[in-house]
């Protein structure tokens, strides 16, 4: 029998898919479990978009130009446009998903070995993408003291070495939903600039900042044109991650003609997505309004639910849908899996993601989970009971 | 400002698309140009599977598990074990076309600078893919005077090496048309078992079968389960290219829990193309009977009128909808690029892929192009009356 390659043995698997199947057998008990593990959100794609995948009037169900098509390119530059991004459809690769985005950025940017750093806790998955390209991720720890807001520069600067290429962040950020500020993208700019790196700017959760908070974009920044990339997606924005929809923006025309070489090896994104993506530019401003409404309320509740507990802390995040708070547990992969295995409160219980998975420094987060709240206000507050009636008596307690 | 990898720079860009500048300039001069060029087939998508889309009924567009539905996987081996491959749901993981599986299966098989051998001409995207996973392809001649039949096993046997982990073939073949035979699959067995080999079949063209001849897969032989992976795609079977809509098959568990893997970084397949996917296995048996006689009507046109040219010989290939012609020429890409730039018959011209792009050894093909029976009959015949006028008059005739 022929052996599998080793990349695929060190390929990490999901780290919030492990505990599916505890998940599956406390369904099969007969608990109800509130899922506050991962990040589909319960909102409503919107009408206009869904819509336009119904009134599809083609015959022929046809590749597209490997960027993606120019009426879909075009509307995209719209949008970023009305968001002062100042750019073109020619500085737009559609991509499946933010997650193709992010392989294309990779590959385009970064030599087997080379280093990117990101702050941590981090989105797993770009450990997944790091194992495909070859990159090495260098973590730089954030935080929950200060709501896990970016670390200090000088700390960067203390990992950079002539490896160092790129510096990805997530903004607003998955896990933590820390938004970051303008004095903070400021000073990742110098530090890009001073260091000749590029910066990933990850920006899935855009859409989603509270309390009047400004997102800052790198895209924002001036005499930055050349080392930014934006990875973006549809699946939060317009609650369409079934779409496969996303893209890679970048005004430095080198990586755009490699990004592109390796679009067209893979031909084309979805036709049908992309005339959705389009349709989808039109949502209206309510809907927007109506969602970050609904995620500021369920954010609030979550928060205020959490830090009454005790012995729990949780930032109250600007932005995303995610918040990482810390918990007076030994190890939160046993804690997490102990909630669907052997907790219930009147029958029900709560699945979170340890957070543990969300770091690359090995033993950090074991205190930590993460709760998505992609659930209405009712189910938040029955979960939040939950745990509250479950840290009374999980054995691990306290422990380190 | 920062560099881009060296990937980037070795990354091939996709040959089919080269000449594309050449052709929009021959358009503006108001000619008309048949495009033989692309695998885009101009056949209408099954209505039940355009339906199918027309009709979702979803609230939240979601991701779906990262191997695909269940319900689209149980259609799916359906689909697959009446054509006898003896499957199970769990033997199938849903890609984003068969580009994803094609890069799964290499990413899951061989480690950086491992070799796959691959019979040339091929699919020239392989070359992008094996670059993207820093495996090295070994190209092996097949020739036009036989078809393009599978080299002698001595010619393989004389590669193979330590580093040699896979054999891939497309069957029918792009861009060939060749279909392989029983005999040539059981060699193919052998070999695979004797040096403990994994079999790549893409298999895209499958139901592009003429003149009654049969399709074998390497799914169909017996004791080779470990060490064949299937890359499939609707996108040939239902003309619905732009549905990124493919699967990897084995039933070599390693190989499936290692693909997961990546499949679960990149989340989910779409889910809209799953819904399509199911609707599309109830297609008519009509649907692919017309389809059928359609193709080899054009195919039959196509090749008599090309061995009718003088100096010209086309094989009469068994599947696909591709031939590869040897024409009178100095330079195929010379050729392809002068019939857009400087030929034209009553203000017409043909668009063709120069066959070097499909050879990995350089210098092969250069009198040899590629053409896809895409166009209708009529349109057909005037493109090649069309080449036929152009290579009387084209200056490189008769050169080498
Ligand atoms: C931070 C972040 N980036 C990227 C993605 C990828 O999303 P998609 O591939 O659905 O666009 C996600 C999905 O959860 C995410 O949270
Ligand atoms: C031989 C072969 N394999 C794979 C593909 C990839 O097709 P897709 O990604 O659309 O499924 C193609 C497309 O033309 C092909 O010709």
């Amino acid at each position: 029998m022929p052996k599998i390659s080793e990349k695929g043995k060190v390929m990490p698997a999901s780290p919030i898919r492990k505990l599916t199947p505890y998940a599956e057998k406390a369904k099969l008990q007969g608990k109800t479990v509130y899922h506050l593990n991962i990040g589909q959100p319960d909102i409503e794609t919107p009408e206009i978009m869904l819509d336009a995948v119904k009134n599809i009037d083609f015959k022929v169900w046809s590749y597209t130009a490997s960027e993606g098509t120019l009426t879909y390119r075009t509307k995209l530059a719209e949008y970023y446009n009305k968001l002062n991004y100042n750019i073109t459809p020619e500085d737009i690769i559609v991509t499946a998903g933010g997650s193709e985005a992010i392989i294309f950025a990779m590959m385009s940017c970064l030599n087997p070995g080379d280093e990117v750093i990101i702050p941590e806790p981090f989105y797993a998955n770009y450990n997944g993408f790091a194992c495909e390209c070859d990159v090495t991720v260098k973590p730089i720890l954030s935080v929950i003291d200060n709501g896990f807001a970016l670390p200090p520069i000088v700390e960067f600067e203390k990992l950079i070495n002539e490896k160092t290429k790129a510096i990805c962040i997530c903004n607003p950020n998955n896990p933590t939903g820390y938004l970051y500020s303008r004095d903070e993208m400021q000073a990742l700019k110098e530090l890009a600039l001073k260091y000749d790196l590029y910066i990933f700017s990850d920006e899935a959760y855009r859409e989603f900042c509270y309390d009047g908070k400004a997102f800052i974009s790198p895209m924002h920044l001036t005499g930055l044109a050349e080392n930014v990339i934006v990875m973006d997606t549809v699946s939060k924005r317009y609650s369409a991650c079934g779409a496969r929809l996303g893209c890679l923006i970048t005004k430095n025309k080198e990586v755009m003609a490699t990004a592109l070489k390796f679009a067209q090896a893979r031909l084309s994104p979805g036709m049908v997505e992309q005339i959705a993506g389009t349709a989808a530019i039109d949502t209206p401003d309510s809907y927007f309004k109506e969602v970050n409404s609904m995620y500021t309320e369920r954010r609030n509740t979550l928060v205020k639910a959490l830090n009454k507990m005790q012995g729990v802390f949780c930032p109250n995040p600007g932005g995303a849908f995610y918040v990482v708070a810390s918990l007076p547990i030994d190890d939160s992969d046993r804690f997490c899996q102990w909630m669907l295995e052997e907790f219930s409160f009147e029958n029900q219980t709560v699945m979170m993601a340890p957070a543990t998975g969300f770091y690359a420094t090995e033993g950090a987060g074991k205190n930590e989970v993460r709760m998505a709240y992609v659930l209405n206000r009712e189910d938040l507050n029955k979960a939040m009971i939950c745990l509250e009636e479950a840290l009374k008596i999980y054995p691990g307690r306290g422990r380190k």
